[in-house]
């Protein structure tokens, strides 16, 4: 399946390597990763997913494909400002934060909105997160709500 | 100057009547009201302000100005879907947020996103929203933050 | 009623002054302006509306109020960028054109999309838009057309 | 390269076969086809394309994948109703039309906005589009415009 992946754009070296694990674990599950394409979490988790193989598709705010991480194997160009931040959680069948700031709080928002499956490593403590200690975890737990190991 | 309200769609009768006093607090200290033009806190804010003798943005998540609720003196269509929400924000210079879910969520993150203050009355419990007890704090606030009692 | 007036944003005397004419004209008559807020017809129009006592709506495509021309009297921020056109045209009843390029043919075709009546005063000669040879010609085939002077 | 697809939404069986001829062409030339992702000239240029084994990105208007042709291989929802039709064109490096109505229109509106190449087969006679009587010919224009035959 899909899994939006949300998280701040700059990181610590801790968080990024967290990223990264994710995005090698959500690959070899077979899972394609969504995300907002640019630096920070969106960069780690698109290394690590490229890395093991994996799809990743990156939702930019800016019109130029150019603009995505070199780790972005299907960009796409919005021009939408931050308004495309709803555009990353409508695409994924459920959603993993980690760490984050006001962006990656208006994505849980539309999470709860789109009534999506929202796994939380590190990041805000907010109704509709499920906060999890791991990686492992918090795919589990999405892969539990949604139902399905793969699309 | 412009206030954002944002809240939720549903309300009880004593999140709605917190609203319609936000409305008239607003108005009558010369604000102008912006929010998403539907029902619930968002019907009783453009009320309050209304009743007040004040202005009233509504922008819209259809392409229908038809949409907006009655109290609404001048609507914007934009037919985002829930993209809409970004707009909301960054079109005040500061937030007000009362009771609210998922969409609301989203409108604080992009509070913190576009650098506004955030005033809560009943909201989440999140990063960057300074809890108030009354209408007339939470109006304070707002005003003290951007400096200004009216543009 | 609302009237969408939509033009290049680098324009000749000439067409400055017929777009300046045009919004005279719609406040006037009762209308108010609604456009994209920038500069060249966009400004002409609004500043002949607003020096004639009118309304005018400016739905930008920054995330900034301040990129409004002097002449809008409401400025929407939008940070949409080129997808903000989509907006200028569902929010007025009908269009008016005047001169412009790709920007202008775009909206020309959301005027189709939306079935508004476009009056075309030196624009795009494509289906949908009545090619008119003066500002009351113009004006008087909008209000025609939509069935009413004024809302 | 990425060639966004523009056209009719309904089609006659010429169109809809010329569309998916133009489909087959791209894919067998190493192209990725762009389009809105729905029906018509959308359908036919997807089948084409993913019957030679090509890939289709679908950007659509809504904020279901699900409502993606069955031809799409990457569907993007978006949400946001016509506005969607910039990101079709942005997500290009070229355009091609094939008949169309309103929504074409802003979509070569865009075209130009963008400074892209716009090939067209029987649709719009608007400056910027260059009028091609085969795929083939629409093909052959847009590759050298971009000046390559693939990315």
């Amino acid at each position: 399946m899909r899994v939006s992946v949300i998280g701040g754009s700059t990181v610590t070296d801790a968080e990024y390597e967290t990223a990264r694990d994710l995005g090698v674990e959500l690959a070899e599950r077979g899972h394609t990763v969504v995300c907002g394409g640019l630096g920070g979490v969106m960069e780690a988790v698109c290394r690590g997913a490229s890395e093991a193989g994996g799809e990743t598709i990156g939702i930019l705010p800016t019109d130029r494909l150019g603009d995505a991480n070199p780790y972005v194997t299907t960009p796409i160009a919005t021009g939408l400002g931050h308004a495309r931040n709803a555009l990353v959680v409508m695409n994924g069948a459920a959603v993993v934060a980690v760490d984050g700031g006001g962006g990656t709080l208006s994505e849980i928002g539309y999470g709860t909105v789109y009534d999506r499956p929202i796994a939380g490593i590190g990041t805000h403590d907010v109704v509709g997160v499920e906060a999890c200690g791991t990686v492992a975890e918090a795919v589990a737990y999405v892969e539990g709500e949604v139902g399905t190991a793969s699309d």
